[in-house]
């Protein structure tokens, strides 16, 4: 295609080189947005069909060749050519192609300016509908998971040292809690998502009798922009995205980091599926969780990306300038990435084996029930930083001893406290620990199960 | 202060040395939470009162003196030892020498974890408060001087050029746009703040038959965590905050660079008063926006610390880790930028001068007008694309003949186009091409009245 | 082709699902790779030959297999298969598809894990060549445009106020410098990039009685890595790159930042050539700086990458982790996103037009020889600070006046200080402001000639 | 202190406001250059008596009042006042209340620019020496660690997967190699901190007959900047620190990741000495790395000052604005964090105690021999790819039998391949793995001892 469809080349000279051609378009990647562009121009030139501003002829033959495009390229029958820099220029040449010099008139009352945004915001608000029905279905695996292991007591870490037992439930229910404010924060996203910038024009709105708000209920969107300027300047939609899917991906890397030490010869307290782990090229008896790595890596890209568009905002006046067209790359990829992320993680944990026995035995003998002892005397009228100072003695002789809390006889417990009565033997077992901690939010069996019960009703009516 | 009060200490032999006690204590800045630590006590042994967990004389005594410990804390009369590690274990100590070994008891069924994440609840939830009110004031600013330059008209830009011409208003109106986006940001970001982790304890509930609604209630919170584990080791409220700061500066950093721009010697728009400018050292006649280029560069702390956290955060396995003390300069830090910056910048515009006859005098030799002649052109019924086509061939022209285009003859200008008439030097006027421009958003002086009118009335509101 | 070519596949019973295979695949990025990894098997092989590890015959064989892969890989002819995961599987299965089982011996005694980094320090090594050609290739162009501004008056900016006048080829200059500094680092980093890891093998080195000096300096490494474990998890010499990228970026952007300035309606100091702007789809007088926005809206881009990849390496425990995957597509962005820039900012530079006289305007009517009068009366023995403030009062009366310092009478002079005499008038003309700085890196005439000649010498050596 | 003392007031009206004055202020954290301020200014004022540009007598006059200053400051008897600003600012003041308006004088031929740039290279070139003997100290302590634990084995890992046995000395000396590199940066760093730019004043040189080699060399830089304009805006030196200092924190904060792994309950290879660990406030038994975690976590705020001041760079005009202010805080933060870590991380590696038996003992169990058993049969000739698939089944066999390789008799093993034979047994030995890895860089005993000792020698020729 000839370079002379450039359509702002009236005020132009000079010829333009191919290779900072190539630099400034952005074609390669924004055909991404292709059914969104013809959707908007949909609805733009039914606006200006019922507005007078075309004749209803006008915009119906424009109206029907849209459509026909919009068909080919579900089709995958449309080639775009990177001498038209753009999706908008690529659709307004194939436009004209199909219904001649008409074409020009579609773009009567908008600028790209407008036009793009429109198109972001279409897209966004189709993606952020998948990323909620994904982060749904993941809470209703971990649900589901979670209901057959409220009775699996593994060891609670703090520092990464053995803290109290606690319910594996209950800890999948931690990452719940993360993946609900993920979600919450995907509503709200939603909000800012939801605005129209049809009709901005270039920054300040334009001249012709349009109707933002009928251009706005034909896509569907919640409202229009109030302000032109700032609707081809905002991308804070985007922002809002990227720093959401941050913390997103800051919640999985931090699961897989876990599930990868479970699955590890140290802890052997799950057994990953094969579908999500891979071999090694040279040690025949490696099985890698490769998933979970990568989810924990591509956490990365996520932050660079935020990162790289907080960068592009940073001191940039008002309204459009090309920077902005750096906002689309690090969107799609953010998108694509914590769509599959959200997926595989999903799938490792529908099909994860638990080792029970393995992180049950890993309770008893690591002095995770030091507490118990210690709220045992505080429990009797000890105060507690007492309590806390005898139990400390006795976990160093312990040590020193090579024994765990419940070896030592009644008597040898009773040197370091007499308040120290038989009972305390039921008192040390990690599943007591767990179920005595019953109080609103603990990991007591009783208490994990209500709040999977109240989480699954709230799941539900999300899907 | 002897450093046997290190209250953790039973089970350990060796000596901690100094400059290790340095490197991980905390008091040098989380004694900005002493207020909270000291309310969150209060709540908690009142809880503890409640529920028979403590005897009521023993909660009432120690509620008496972490009184007066407030007391003498907002007198400004305590003194913090680094020897004591932070300021949870700072205050009990102060506890205990005010009322002997039963402070030993206010540590029943919590646990620091807890504890800190309740200090860094209240004391966030209490700044997005001060947040909100400032970004109102600042809106209010805008919105003042906003009504004042409704005909105020100046060039609009794009890619730094001039593009059409806009009202002043207008182009303020952006801003307090992307500030209103802002306040409802930072105030969804109170969904996730304004919930109670007391009780949690160290990551599992506690054994105790603790109260956490009653806690939560006393602490005037919306709800208690569901999930302790959660609860301990959740910093998404300090994401949520750090990453709406960002965006808030990415603002604030748009505006400081064009009123950079518009006190320059090139655009003279505007006056910065001589409060928000500094002189030279050297150069006697300078007279720099150091305000504005501070609150620009303050940007940069931002970034980096959301960054940070983000950093720290990836994945950390679950529960408390040290690294989670890092969560707290950064937050504090951020919390000061940018109530000064909004203070700074609403002062800023208050005080600025405009220079209304340099910014409309700017319009008048620019091009800017050049869309009205597409545009009128595009009226006649002329397909917008050839408008444009024309418009660009007299424009080329017009530079070569250093002449703006309001300077053609009406017979000059017809030889571009034969639908041009008479009334096209109307069309032509900045103002013109302001005034028309009144569709929805619009940069027209009705709109922008309007829009001005509806936003008083939301940010009276919210006063 | 069939799944069953993954070649680790022997401990393992279920079957990969396809999406996950996309998920943790990276052909679609790692083909970058192809002609590196070939290069990489090519010395591996024949050094295995000359160690006698496999026969002569073996090792000429499948030299000559990979040889033939090398030929078809550079004209186009190969085709991967995302079923075959990575680079180096779809390389040995074309390999075996060409001489059969033979092919399986060419990963005697070594990993994908020294294999891929092998392919990276390669790559990038090749690719540090190329910047720092295209960086001579701007220097050259800056000091050639340098070169002919000598003479060429402009103001010379502080907190973008007018604050004395200088020489543009002195501005210039100063992003030489920049972009020296820029080489220097790029050199440097050539010094962590030449380190050959072939035959670290999975983290371990071999049993094997490799040579790895031999494929090292078959490969044209300076030196093999000392240390296999170190060979395999080591990013240094990525992070390096991406961080002196960023530096650069960063350079670029002030450099454009700078030019939208000056092309723009207010200052008019350039003209861009049409080449290097883009017209609107709206307005048709624009000619927007596209391309200069385009490299300042790139740094975004290059930052996230660098954080993107610092992310990925924070706490990752030794050695190779499959999150390493994640190295590369930022680089092979960044690599190409700093060629780019590199030869677009360099066809600005040298199709730009200078329109001097505006520059030297701009310069008689601002005040910024208000420091001469200052260091005039210093020179005459007036304390600077005493000088600097009699300037500062004059300078506010000159405003208030609208006049400029030289528009005032000697004797109206003199009132602001008697030491004032007739030459002041010379002192205030921006030629004899520029002419004076003749200190070492002053703007005075000759000595920023001085500069240029020195810097062409050193730049005409590099080339 | 009044706040005439502003020294650039003459030009200005209006009174600052306190508020304001505090948000501009840098005194509260450029004090840390006040040594270095003084420093610059002797030599400053030096060079001014040696060019004439002061009489001998004034320089002299000067040089006295500076050096008591020096002393002063030395002796924490200086104090700085908020209303002069800055740390350049406060010292002028002192200085005239010392030796009255000859004062005023020294600032002749500079500007605050030069001169706080002047501060930063100061400051920067002397903490890089600490930054360098820290970095030797620890390599040093590596070193010695290495040495003792040449022939302790442990597990090597791959994907937090069991690979094959290496010796913990060839593990610690992949972590010299990194701080090898971490030096060899920072050494680097140098040359662009080396350079001096006093002289520079505001941003274009000076007419005063100045000797800015003399400054530069009575500063012991090894050159002035040659552009001057560079000189005020350059903070690559800065940057390149930043860079190189998130570097070392990653690599910090993947050993950390380690020795945190290592004294959990699941792998007790080390035990840290009690300086290093903290204990809980609730569990008694607990002994957790906090120091560890806290270098960790601090790799978070350096990446996040690097990103910070990247930020800022980014699109800034030349030459000095007032953003550059924001380059201190992240730097300083920065210095003492690495500083501090390099200590705390050499402290924790002198004092740790290695189980020798356990690490031992976990390469006995864990198939890290497989690759041992498919490099002896392709040592017999089998294809690579074959072994490898051998091996495979045999360690699903052996998983679904609970058995260890070297656990099946001969007969057993020959069914999967006729190639093994008798001598299979000691090549299954842990020892004899990592024995028989002796190529150049690979974990072999010899190959370690080796290598330590060529760093040995090259790190004691630095210290």
């Amino acid at each position: 295609m000839a370079k002379n469809t450039k359509l702002w080349g009236g005020r132009f000279e000079g010829t333009v080189e191919d290779w900072v051609e190539r630099f400034g378009a952005s074609i390669s990647f924004d055909q991404k947005l292709a059914k969104f562009d013809v959707i908007g121009s949909l609805a733009h030139v039914q606006m200006l069909g019922q507005t007078g501003i075309l004749s209803l002829e006008e915009s119906e033959k424009i109206q029907v060749g849209l459509k026909e495009l919009l068909e080919e390229l579900e089709a995958g029958q449309l080639d775009f050519d990177i001498a038209n820099e753009d999706i908008h220029m690529n659709m307004e040449v194939l436009l004209t192609e199909k219904i001649g010099p008409l074409a020009g008139k579609l773009h009567t009352a908008r600028s790209r300016n407008d036009q793009v945004a429109t198109d972001m915001h279409l897209y966004l608000k189709e993606q952020l509908g998948y990323v909620l029905d994904k982060l749904a279905h993941l809470k209703g695996v971990l649900l589901d998971l979670a209901e057959n292991h409220v009775a699996t007591i593994m060891p609670g870490y703090t520092h990464l040292q053995h803290a109290q037992p606690i319910s594996f439930a209950y800890h999948l229910m931690a990452y719940y809690n993360m993946f609900q404010r993920d979600s919450e924060r995907f509503e709200f996203n939603q909000k800012h998502t939801d605005l129209c910038p049809l009709g901005a024009a270039a920054l300040a709105g334009t001249t012709f009798p349009i109707d933002r708000q009928l251009s706005s209920d034909l896509l569907e969107f919640k409202q229009p922009y109030t302000n032109s300027l700032d609707a081809v300047s905002d991308r804070d939609f985007i922002l809002e995205f990227l720093s959401n899917a941050s913390i997103l991906m800051m919640h999985m890397s931090r699961f897989c980091e876990e599930m990868i030490n479970w699955c590890s010869f140290e802890y052997q307290f799950i057994t990953l599926s094969d579908t999500f782990t891979i071999g090694s090229s040279i040690m025949p008896q490696k099985k890698n969780p490769d998933m979970a790595e990568l989810i924990r890596g591509k956490t990365g890209r996520v932050y660079g990306h935020l990162f790289g568009l907080l960068t592009v905002m940073k001191s940039l006046p008002l309204a459009y300038n090309k920077d902005l067209q750096e906002d689309k790359e690090g969107m799609f990829d953010t998108v694509e990435t914590i769509l599959n992320s959200l997926d595989v993680l999903a799938g490792m944990l529908s099909s994860l084996q638990v080792n029970k026995e393995k992180m049950q035995e890993s309770t008893e003998k690591d002095f995770s029930n030091a507490t118990e002892l210690a709220d045992y005397l505080a429990g009797k009228g000890l105060p507690f930083r007492e309590a806390h100072e005898v139990v400390g003695r006795l976990v160093l002789d312990s040590i020193k001893s090579a024994k765990n809390l419940q070896d030592w006889t009644l008597e040898e417990l009773q040197t370091y406290h007499s308040l120290i009565t038989e009972d305390i033997y039921v008192y040390l077992q990690p599943k007591t620990a767990v179920q005595r901690r019953n109080s609103l939010g603990g990991t007591g069996f009783d208490q994990v199960e209500y709040q999977i019960a109240v989480a699954k009703k709230a799941n539900e009516a999300k899907k």
